[in-house]
C-alpha cells in the first residue's frame, strides 16, 4: 500500500466533450446500482466523470458544469481510489493527494445496510459498516468485505464560501448544490454505461478525520462509481 | 384570465426519449440564464421538460429520472403558466390544476434582485419583488414588471414522505433531492436549446398560501424556463 509520501498528483486527461447518450436517453436508463464488478475504471473515464461532475465549462469565468448558490462553488469532490484519496482540482483538471491507502470500504456503509438513495440516516453507531481495512498488501483482505466500486466520490460542501445567511440556510444551499453535482455524476454514468448511486449513509466522523476537514465542511453524499455486476 | 373553475387538467405528450445533445455536450453548454424572450414553449417541450425533471423512467416500479432519499419521491413540481398553476402528475404525465391566474412574477424576485444561483437568501421583506399582478385580461399589465419566462417551475419537498429522521435531516435530504431534480431541468434545457436557471429567492409565504401547502412541504428552489433573450 502506498505511503503518504509516495502518493503523487494525477494529471487527468482532457475531457471528451462529445461523449455520451443524448440527454433524454440517459434519463431513460438512469437507475441506482448497488452491486459492483471488480473491473477498474480507465483514466479517460475518470477524467470525463470528474469534469462532468463539476468541471470548468467556461474557462474565461471559471464557471462550472454544476451551478452553485451565489456561484460559491462550495462542493469539493474527494476521490477514493485503491491507492489513496485525492481532491479533484477542477482548475488543473488533476487529482491532488490527500491520504494514502485504500479507504473506499472504510468510510461507507455496505450496500445491504443502506437505504435506497441519498439520505439514509447516518447511523449513530455504524454497527453494520464494514470494519476498517487493516493495512496490508492490496488484494489480501481478511474477512469478506463487500467488493467496493473502483471509485468512490465523496461530496463535501464548504459552507464558508457562501456570503451571508444563517448556518441553517447555508447548509440547505450546500445540500442543493450537492444534489446538482450528484445528478451530473448520475447522468454521466447513465450516458456512458457506467454505474453509480447516491448515498447519504457514511461515517462522517471518520471522513472528517481522514480528510482533515474544517468545521465548515460538511460531507453530504457519496457516489460509488464503477461497472454493474 | 381563467377563473379557478375554468382551469382544466392538461394531458402532456408522450416524452421524446431520444432527444437532446449528448450528455457531455449538454454539460459543456450549461449556463444560468437571466433574461427571457417572450416566446412561448410548446406542449412537446413542456412535456419533455417535466418528464426529464422527474418523470417515471421505469413504469414497472414507478421509479423516476431523479433519485430520491429512501425512494421517497418527495419533490413535487408546481408548474406556473400564464393561465394558472398546475401540479405535475408524473404517473399520469399530466398537469393538475391548482390555482387560476398568472402568478409567475408574483412569487419570485426579479432577476436583478437575486443572487447568482440557487440559494439567494429569501428576503425577510420582499421589497424588490414585483407587485402582485392585478387581475385583468392577459397582456394588459400596469407598470413595468419584468418579462417572465413562459414557464416557472417551483420545486417543493414534502419531507413527510421520508421514513424516520429528524426534521433537520429530512430537510437536508429534501434539499439534496431538489438539487437532483434541478439539474435534470438544467441539463434538459442545455440539451435542447432552452434556457433556465435555479433560484432560491422566492416569496415562500405567498407560495405556501397560493399552493395551499402543508407544514411538511418546503418550497426549495424555482426554475424559470424559456428562451434566452
Amino acid at each position: 500500500m502506498a505511503q503518504a509520501q509516495e502518493l503523487k498528483a494525477i494529471k487527468l486527461n482532457e475531457p471528451n466533450k462529445k461523449r455520451g447518450l443524448p440527454v433524454m436517453e440517459a434519463l431513460s436508463v438512469r437507475a441506482s446500482v448497488r452491486d459492483w464488478s471488480p473491473n477498474e475504471i480507465g483514466l479517460q473515464d475518470l477524467s470525463d466523470l470528474l469534469w462532468a461532475a463539476d468541471g470548468i465549462n467556461r474557462p474565461d469565468s471559471k464557471k462550472r458544469t454544476a451551478s452553485s448558490a451565489q456561484n460559491a462553488q462550495d462542493v469539493d469532490i474527494y476521490v477514493f481510489l485503491k491507492d489513496g484519496v485525492y481532491l479533484y482540482d477542477a482548475a488543473g483538471q488533476a487529482l491532488v493527494p490527500v491520504a494514502a491507502g485504500d479507504h473506499r470500504n472504510e468510510v461507507v456503509m455496505p450496500p445491504a445496510g443502506g437505504p435506497g438513495g441519498p439520505g439514509g440516516p447516518p447511523p449513530a453507531k455504524p454497527e453494520n459498516a464494514p470494519r476498517p481495512q487493516p493495512e496490508g498488501p492490496p488484494g489480501v483482505k481478511p474477512g469478506n468485505p463487500p467488493t467496493p466500486a473502483p471509485v468512490l466520490l465523496v461530496l463535501v460542501s464548504d459552507v464558508s464560501r457562501f456570503r451571508g445567511g444563517t448556518l441553517e440556510l447555508k447548509k440547505e444551499w450546500g445540500a442543493i448544490d450537492t444534489g446538482i453535482v450528484s445528478q451530473n455524476i448520475a447522468l454521466f454514468c447513465a450516458a456512458t454505461g457506467l454505474a453509480t448511486r447516491p448515498r447519504a449513509s457514511m461515517d462522517r466522523d471518520k471522513i472528517r478525520t481522514l480528510l482533515k476537514l474544517k468545521d465548515t465542511q460538511f460531507p453530504m453524499l457519496n457516489h460509488p462509481v464503477g461497472h454493474s455486476k
